[in-house]
C-alpha cells in the first residue's frame, strides 16, 4: 500500500510540472475486446452458478434469478450438493461432472467452501470465475489470508476472476445479469466499474427513470484478481460503452490507472466517484472492501492527470455520465438559458455561475430576432425570460432556433414546466369530449419535445432541459424519448453542463496535432 | 438603494463586533394575525376578480379557474365590461356595482388601465388589492413611474396591496389559490413567501410528491407596497405554517428584514434562497423583479445575523424545510449510518462529512447490543453495514432502535432499498397466488414503515432515510404516510441533517435564559 501511495505521489508531482495539456496519449488499449480478460466475465456463453437453491430467500437464489428472467440465452449448470433440480434448472453435484467446459463459474458460497469450489474449478479447466461471496480481505487479518489462498489457487489453474465480496455483473445487451435485483429498464450507453456492487443493482431503476441505461456493470468488489483497471480497459473497448462511470473507495495501481485512463480519453470520457477522502468515508470504505483511500487532494490530482471528470456524488456521476453520453461536447463555457419564468431563469443564472458557468450578452442580430417573440413584460438579456409566448410551440422551435444560432452562445439551457392540467381545462372549457382531449395533449406534448428533437439532430450545440416535474411528466417523457436529456433542478443541470465543458477541451487539446 | 446598501454594511458591522450567540430576541410580531395587512389577501371571504374572461387561454381566466377549482368557498365577483357572465359565474360590468364590498380585488389586467381599477376599488372601499399585472418597475423607468402612481393612489385610498408583477397567493387551508395553476397535493406546513411567483405555484407537484406541501404561498412580486417582511411577520403568527421558506432576489428593507427574522427564530425556523449573489443572478434578478441585488457575501451576513438558515437551491430550500418540519431539533452533530449496502453507506459517511456532520464511534455497550444482530460479513462500526438481517423486519425496529440509544448520536440516517420484485418472485416461487402476494407485499411494508414510525412517535432524535427509488415505490410512500422524510440521496440527506443541526443550536443559544 505504501508503495501505491507513493506511486501516487510522484505522479502527482510529475503532474505539477507537466500541466495536463502536455500529457501523453498512450496506446494501451487492447486490440480486440476478446483479448481482456473480463471478456468471458461478462459476455459467457455457458454458466456453472454455485450457491443458488430451491431456497427463495437465499442470496444465490436471488442471482440465478436474476439472470433467468433477463432471458439469458447460453446454458446455465447449478451446481448443488442435494438437488436434481434447482430453479426448474437440472442441478449437478460438481462442476467435474458438467457435459462441458462452461465460460464461466459463478460463486455465491459461505466462505469457507470457496477454495475448495475454485479448485474443482481449475481442475475442470474453467478459466473465468466470479466469485460473490465476502468474508476476505474486507472482514481483517484472518480474511486477507483466505483471499490470498484464493489468488494463489487462482494462478495455479490460470484463471482469471472477479471478487471476492461482489455483486457480479449486468450486461443487458446480452440479457445477462448475475446481480441481487431483477434487471429493469432498457440496455443503455453507461460502462460502469464500481468497487460498490450496490451501484450496479440498485442504480437499475434509477436510470431507468431517466431513460438511461447501463452497457455494462462490472462490481469488482475486493479486487484480488480483477480490479477497476482491467474494468476500464474492457469498457474502452466495449462497442456498446459511450461513457465510463467509476466509483472508487480507494485506486491499488495508480500509474496503470492514469495510464489506462489516458488511453480511454480521445475516444470515451470518463466520469469517477471517489468517497474515500473524509474520515468517515476512509473507515466505511476499508470494513467495506478491505481498502486503503487516500486523501482527497490526492485523488483530485491524480483524476486531473487522467483526464477524469470528477463527481461529488452518485447524483452527479450519473447526471454527468447522462449528458456526455448524450450531447456533443462543447468547448467554450457560455450558456444560454431560455425560460417563461422569472425566479427559475435567475436560479439558473446564479446555478451557471456557481457551475462555473458564463452567461454572455446577445450580439445585435439575436436581439433584433428575438425582438418579434418577446412580449413587453418579458425580457431579452440572457436568461430570456419569455413570460409567455402566443404561439406555445414557439417556445420550441423559433426561440431556441435563434438562441442557438447566438455566436457567443456554446450551449442551449431550457427550462420546461408543462402546464397539462390548464390545457385540459382549457379544451374541456372548449366543449371538446375527453376521448379527444387525451388525443390532442398527447399530440401537443409530442409536437413540442419533436421540434426540440429536430433542432438537437440539426444543431452541433448541446441542449439540455431542467424541470421540477416528476418522470411521470408527460412533456418529460416525450423529451426523454427523443434523448434530450431534462434534469430536475437548475443546478444538477449545470454542474453537468460544466462536466460537457471540462471533457470539451480536455479532448480537443489531447487531439490537436502538434501536441 | 443606497441607503438600503448602507443599512447593511452597518449591520453587517455590527455582526462582525458581536457574534450571533448575543442577539437579543425582540418581540415584534403582531399580537393577532388579523393585524396583518396580508390577512384578508390570504383569508379573504369574497373577491372581486379583473382579468378573467371566457377565453380559456388568458393568465386571469385560469387563475379565476384555480381558484373556483380548489373549491373556495366565498363569494367571486368577476369584474368585466362586456360579459353578463365569466366562467359561469355572474360578472359585474364594474367593481362600484357589486353588491358587497369584498374583502379583496385581484387584478390580472393589461397595464395601462390597473391604475383606474385600483381607484375605482378605493371607491368601492375595498381596502385589500392583489396587483397580479406586470410591466411596472421590472420593465425599467417608465415602468417605475406607473408603479408610484399605484402607490400613491393605494395610499389615498388606505388599501394595502400585494404586487404587482406577482402570481397572487395560495392558501390551501382556506380552499384558496388564485396562482396560475391548479393546486395539487395537499395543505401542508411551509409556509412561503417568495419573489418568484413561479417558486409558489410552479411547486404544487414537486411538494406534492414528497408529501409536502404550502401552509401558505404568497407572491410578492415588485412589493411596491406589501414586501417580503410583512410576508415573514404573517407566516410567523400564521397557526398552519411550522416552517417559513423565502426565495430572494433581494432584500429592500434590511434591518427590518434581520429584526423580524430574529423576532420569529424561537418559534419557526426561517430558511432562505438568495440567487442575486452571482453577476448572472443579479442581472436575472433587475429584469425580472426590479430588484437590484447585492453582493453575495453581504446577504451571508445578513442571514447568519438574522439566524435564517441559507440554501443554495431551490431543492435544498424545500429539503430544509421538510427536515426542520417534521423533525425535533438536535444540538449535536453526530450522526449514525444504517445500510445493508457498503457503496450507499461510505457516500453518505462521505456526504455527512462534506456537510459538516460527524460520525461518531460507538459505545461499548452499542456494539454488544449490535453484535446479534450483525452477520460477518457486515460492519459494527459507523456506517453500521449489515449486508443483511435474517429477519428483515428487524432492520427497522430492533437495529435502528439500538443506534437510537447510542449516547454519541444525535441523529440517525437510514438507506432505504426495497427489493419489492425479489420479494414477490420469493411469494411466487412458494406457490402463492397474485392477490395474496399483493395483500403480503402491502402488509410487509406496511409494517415495516409502521416499525420506524413507532421508533420515530417514541424518539427525540430525528430519524432521516435515503433512497435511490423514485416517489412510487410503495416502502417510500408508506414512509411517508408515516411522515418519515426519506430524500433521494445521500448528499441532500446530509445536507438537510445539518441544516437542523444549525437550528437546533441557534434556537438552544436565544432560548439560553441568562442571555
Amino acid at each position: 500500500m505504501v508503495l501505491v501511495i507513493w506511486d501516487f505521489i510522484i505522479l502527482f508531482e510529475d503532474y505539477l510540472a507537466a500541466i495536463i495539456v502536455k500529457i501523453a496519449i498512450n496506446r494501451l488499449l487492447i486490440q480486440n475486446i476478446k483479448d481482456s480478460p473480463l471478456y468471458l466475465i461478462v459476455n459467457p456463453r455457458s454458466i456453472a452458478f454455485f450457491g443458488a437453491s430451491n431456497r427463495f430467500t437465499s442470496m444465490g437464489t436471488n442471482q440465478l434469478n436474476s439472470l433467468k428472467s433477463l432471458g439469458f440465452g447460453g446454458e446455465i449448470y447449478p451446481i448443488h450438493p442435494k438437488e436434481e433440480q434447482v430453479q426448474n434448472l437440472v442441478a449437478y453435484k460438481s462442476v467435474l461432472d458438467l457435459p462441458e467446459v462452461p465460460d464461466l463459474a459463478v460463486m455465491v458460497l459461505p466462505t469457507q467452501v470457496v477454495s475448495q469450489a475454485l479448485e474443482e474449478c481449475g481442475k475442470k479447466g474453467i478459466k473465468h470465475v466470479i466469485v460473490v461471496s465476502g468474508g476476505f480481505k474486507e472482514v481483517g487479518k484472518e480474511g486477507v489470508l483466505l483471499e490470498e489462498k484464493l489468488t494463489e489457487l487462482a494462478q495455479r489453474y490460470g484463471i482469471r476472476f472477479l471478487g471476492p465480496n461482489c455483486l457480479g455483473v449486468a450486461n443487458p445487451h446480452h440479457q445477462y445479469n448475475i446481480t441481487f435485483l431483477p434487471f429493469v429498464g432498457q440496455a443503455g450507453i453507461i460502462g460502469m466499474a464500481s468497487q460498490s456492487g450496490s451501484f450496479i443493482t440498485q442504480m437499475f431503476d434509477y436510470l431507468a427513470d431517466l431513460n438511461l441505461g447501463f452497457s455494462t456493470g462490472i462490481s469488482v468488489g475486493n479486487e484480488a484478481d480483477i480490479d477497476i483497471v482491467d474494468a476500464m480497459e474492457y469498457l474502452g473497448a466495449c462497442p456498446n460503452t459511450k461513457v465510463i462511470a467509476l466509483y472508487i473507495e480507494t485506486i491499488r495501481r495508480g500509474r496503470a490507472f492514469i495510464e489506462m485512463a489516458r488511453s480511454i480519453l480521445p475516444q470515451k470520457p470518463i466520469v469517477a466517484l471517489y468517497v474515500g477522502g473524509s474520515e468517515a468515508g476512509k473507515r466505511a470504505s476499508l470494513s467495506h472492501t478491505g481498502a486503503l483511500a487516500g486523501p482527497d487532494n490526492l485523488y483530485d490530482g491524480v483524476f486531473r492527470q487522467s483526464g477524469v471528470i470528477r463527481a461529488h456524488s452518485i447524483t452527479e456521476l450519473f447526471d454527468f455520465c447522462w449528458l456526455l453520453g448524450s450531447c456533443p461536447w462543447p468547448t467554450g463555457n457560455n450558456v444560454v438559458v431560455q425560460t417563461h419564468s422569472g425566479g427559475p431563469g435567475a436560479s439558473a443564472a446564479d446555478a451557471c455561475d456557481r457551475a462555473g458557468l458564463a452567461l454572455p450578452p446577445f450580439s445585435p442580430q439575436t436581439l433584433e430576432n428575438l425582438s418579434t417573440f418577446v412580449p413587453h413584460t418579458g425580457s431579452v438579456s440572457n436568461p430570456v425570460d419569455l413570460t409567455f409566448t402566443k404561439n406555445p410551440l414557439e417556445y420550441f422551435d423559433n426561440i431556441p432556433k435563434i438562441l442557438l444560432e447566438e455566436p457567443n452562445a456554446d450551449m442551449l439551457l431550457i427550462y420546461f414546466m408543462t402546464p397539462k392540467e390548464n390545457v385540459i381545462r382549457a379544451l374541456k372549457g372548449m366543449g371538446i369530449c375527453e376521448d379527444q382531449i387525451d388525443e390532442l395533449t398527447e399530440k401537443l406534448f409530442e409536437d413540442q419535445a419533436k421540434a426540440i428533437a429536430a433542432l438537437k439532430k440539426n444543431n452541433a450545440k448541446p441542449i439540455v432541459g431542467f424541470s421540477f416535474h416528476n418522470r411521470q411528466n408527460p412533456m418529460l417523457q416525450k423529451l426523454q424519448h427523443y434523448n434530450i436529456p431534462v434534469l430536475p433542478s437548475p443546478d444538477r443541470a449545470a454542474r453537468a453542463l460544466a462536466a460537457l465543458v471540462s471533457y470539451g477541451r480536455l479532448r480537443e487539446t489531447i487531439l490537436q496535432p502538434n501536441i
